[in-house]
């Protein structure tokens, strides 16, 4: 397919972006080309769009970014055997080598060599994208494009939430972002029995409860240690989920986990964190997990599933739809901790 | 304390049982004294009621049957520690030696010298009940009597069910007695994203959907193996659990499995059963666990939570309620299959 | 590369199989062509030898057989990155879909559409070979030709041994084939404290001494089932690798293993067998796994590594050496289960 | 039993201890009264001998400490069936409480009201002592008194060491104190292809040469994340066991861990530890185990079989013998770093 198409250029190294008209991108023999449906904004594409330190030593303006995305297959390379013309997808945006050791013992999910789209390579926020057809997965039809949108992010909270026993657990999630949202969602679908949302944001711990939390602690006006012992009969959760990337909500973290507990950390703090590790991880016997991506397929699969089958309802946090022309709304939300997730429809 | 009391007796070796007046039970010094509150029936006491060949060979009457109740403790022994007079109680019914290999080594459920409450001891069919204090689980004081009395085999149901993984994944239950009913409960609230309930009797297939089955299967009108392959995209179901007994349905559970599956099988066929282990286990690389018990106390303490919080509600299953003086109702109607669960309350 | 080789074929819907002079197989795109240097029997191809039932059912003659080797990448499609002409390579047997969804959750082990080279394609009793490079398995230069040419059969023995804890345990060996005797050095190299091998070839539980076996029993002259209890002071192993495929040894088996015990099965009985599921699975709580294949690469990273640190040592095991014209040698030998494992050179 | 016995009594609040004559412990009905033949020094009795700032806060003399050892039963209480007189013995030096959610779901070396004999109760280095029959472990009578007496701190080596799979994986084992030396020896038994020892104390490198290192690393001379990498094909290794307690190295020990790799510490820093989270736990995906105590039993299981087997051979480790009078040349050593174990005879 040839022809121009609107895409939100990351267009120089400072802030902002630019919506402009580009050639619409041509696939290789093992790429597809998939019209966007529907794609949301991560904290990653903030971060970008804000010019961060991050941003200015990873990324190569100017490029078409953004990586969470829904839409349809148009165009499919003649090697192309898993996916068709006409089918309804969603992308695993981690590129990967499939030569690492990691990649050939089946944790291609952290590869070495791994490539994110929208961040190393041209992304979701435009018209048309061009990927490789193994990162591609497919939606049932009847799923919304904006839900279907949102699998990307929601398989980190369900890579973070399920690397271990939930049922009949009691679960903090500790960060109530569009993620972290997701996390009290999931915890809740897969049995825990007590679900404690904390955060310093009033607004969205009124989304956890929406997502099905048991508890919400507002660490600005509660000790979160002494209200989740309080909630556990002083015994402390079986699980804690870290999304804040605090340093404190860290720390806390690892005092309101009990014995022999699980704390499972998908966030990225911005410097090292010191942590008590004899009394908080040592002498209590505690495992932590670090969590990156999503297990390829694995984690695709359980996301697709609790969403058709109705176990997880994401609807509380798509709180803002705007056109694609209308990004820069979409940023503005983000920066002010004022929504759920935002998505632009191309 | 001492007195009379009632108590439904297994009197002699033959059919049947009989209410009558005992002794109230004396109590060790590290045993406790319950009041029951409420007690329920269970397969194992009907098998012992119409007196079946297994019962021949292993119960001695005269004695109490019955093993699942809940209760205040009224008396305790000058060495027990770990409960008080006054708590609300139900109990594990394994009384174990803690001395052999698997006592030793956390798996106390399949301990070699395992005793039986109401099967090897006196049990609960009666206004009193003397057991080890360590065999007590303490109940919240909101649970009704009637559900805390049916946490015993609802300990089954988890122990099966929970044995694996269940978030996002398809699970049948084959066998839709009161337990099979719990699984059904259990699976949903653990997450699953298909659960597929099987029997041939219709009025239990309708306890499971009310229990929250996504499908149920009559298999004697439907082809199970076709019926769930089509349910599941041609796939087969990630998990079974087995809680017939009937050879042909675990030679179903078999089929209806995916590769990689789980059957995890709680039933007791009363003979043994051919498998085709080259097809059904070997090349589709199937796990298959056998469960009998309820962990000690892992089980009982997902169980509780599970209730406590909401995530499982019983209430369809408990479908008869009668005082301890019409037990043979009670009988008469598990003999029947045209209940759930029947609780006594003496 | 073009030309003639030698390669054994099996030539026609019967017994037997000739050498012949055919064409140097051409590579696609994605494929390798291997210089074969060394190359095992495996019982598999004694099926397709003497043309037994299911061969019948399964092969197209003719073609070339045979799928265990060690060789040299002599050229390479122009698609390939994975491997570079010059690499000492063995490969992975099963060709799998990569879209079904075992694929795609990690247990391509498990596809439901694999096909197996020297099988349903052609094979390795040749001079050459040519097969997906995605396939094959790099080996240390250092490492002897016919060691590496039989790590296809050792990741069997790895796959089964491994498939749970290990170390400070007793593990029984049922059958004591060569996947048997590698199994006893697995077992053995994992830190079990206890190897048993079990057989009824004594020449083969010579074999399994060398390897390591701590005790052997002949279930001809000795009651397996008493002798393996008196070994583990009455209490049974906790790990049974099942590979006979005879029904009385395999409910053996059962009866050996320990409460709360492991039942591996790697062996294909020909026919369905019957288990006492009641008292052998349920009752004793014993996990039962069904092991096919090699899980890619995991099983093949271990089989290397256990290979190059010299914690397994193969070599008493493979007792034959032949020229390629010489395979008829070789299939005799397996036939009459004098040997472990017979190499042949072309 | 009465009269007098020799015991090593930590006598007041400063450095040192006495060796004087006391009474003979009087046991409770389930309890017993161990005859000590050996006893050997933990590092646990150094800090209470220099009496430093841990010590200070938590011991109070006078009392008998040394909580390593093994003997032989010669009084026990008349509840007590698990153990008889004239069984040879090591002891769990838990004392756990059986009440707490921990102990009730088989982590009772996590309990939360942990005593510990030789720090919070009297303990071994003495003729005789006296403990609950619980926490005792039946020793093979063949097993020499020294090496059962080590069995204690060997469950910590073999609690890090089988927290995770070993066989065919790479494990660094970084501080080759006598726990470390013995994780070593335990990593070796249960096949690691790799065991890389780290330490800045030669002597004790070389004692981790008999153990069966296959590297050894000091880290006064050599860079540990370029030599670990050299040693592992710039992949780093897939298990750390972390038992230095000294940051710098902590923070080497995730740099040198791959992708998806463990890291079990057992050790005990004094003061929070900074740590790169992001970098070095989360994009790594890398799992930290805190490890403490011994799985009840399933640790003390292991350690004896692993023993009796001669998997692993702790002899060279054991370098020094006194007898109890002597115990203050032992300490000596102890606090030089010259010594691998100290065992001391009363």
């Amino acid at each position: 397919m040839s022809g121009k198409m609107k895409a939100v250029i990351k267009h120089h190294r400072g802030v902002g972006a630019k919506l402009l008209m580009v050639d619409i991108p041509e696939i290789k023999e093992d790429e597809v080309l998939v019209k966007v449906k529907a794609t949301s904004i991560c904290g990653t594409d903030v971060h970008i769009y804000t010019w961060d330190e991050w941003s200015q030593s990873r990324v190569n303006p100017p490029y078409v970014f953004g990586h969470e995305f829904s839409g349809e297959v148009v165009e499919s390379g003649y090697k192309v055997t898993n996916i068709q013309k006409g089918d309804q997808v969603s992308a695993e945006t981690h590129i990967v080598c499939g030569k690492c050791p990691q990649c050939l013992t089946g944790q291609s999910h952290i590869c070495k060599n791994t490539k994110i789209i929208g961040v190393d390579t041209n992304g979701c926020f435009a018209e048309y994208i061009a990927l490789p057809a193994v990162n591609l997965w497919r939606n049932p039809t009847e799923m919304p494009y904006e839900v279907a949108s949102i699998q990307e992010p929601m398989g980190n909270a369900v890579h973070t939430v399920l690397a271990g026993e939930v049922a009949g657990k009691s679960v903090a999630i500790i960060g109530c972002g569009p993620i972290g949202l997701m996390a009290v969602g999931v915890a809740k679908a897969a049995g825990a029995s007590q679900v404690i949302a904390l955060d310093i944001n009033q607004y969205r711990l009124g989304l956890a409860q929406k997502m099905g939390a048991t508890s919400i602690v507002n660490t600005k006006d509660q000790d979160p240690i002494k209200t989740v012992a309080k909630i556990t009969d002083e015994n402390g959760v079986d699980v804690v989920c870290e999304m804040s990337g605090h340093p404190a909500a860290i720390n806390q973290g690892f005092k309101i986990v009990t014995n022999g507990g699980r704390v499972a950390i998908l966030s990225l703090p911005v410097k090292p964190v010191e942590i008590d590790v004899t009394n908080d991880i040592v002498f209590k016997g505690v495992t932590v997990q670090g969590i990156t991506g999503r297990k390829m397929f694995e984690t695709w699969q359980q996301v697709s599933r609790l969403l058709k089958s109705g176990q997880v309802d994401v609807s509380p946090i798509i709180t803002h739809h705007f056109p694609l022309e209308d990004f820069e709304k979409g940023f503005d939300l983000m920066l002010q901790g004022k929504c759920g997730k935002v998505v632009l429809y191309p």
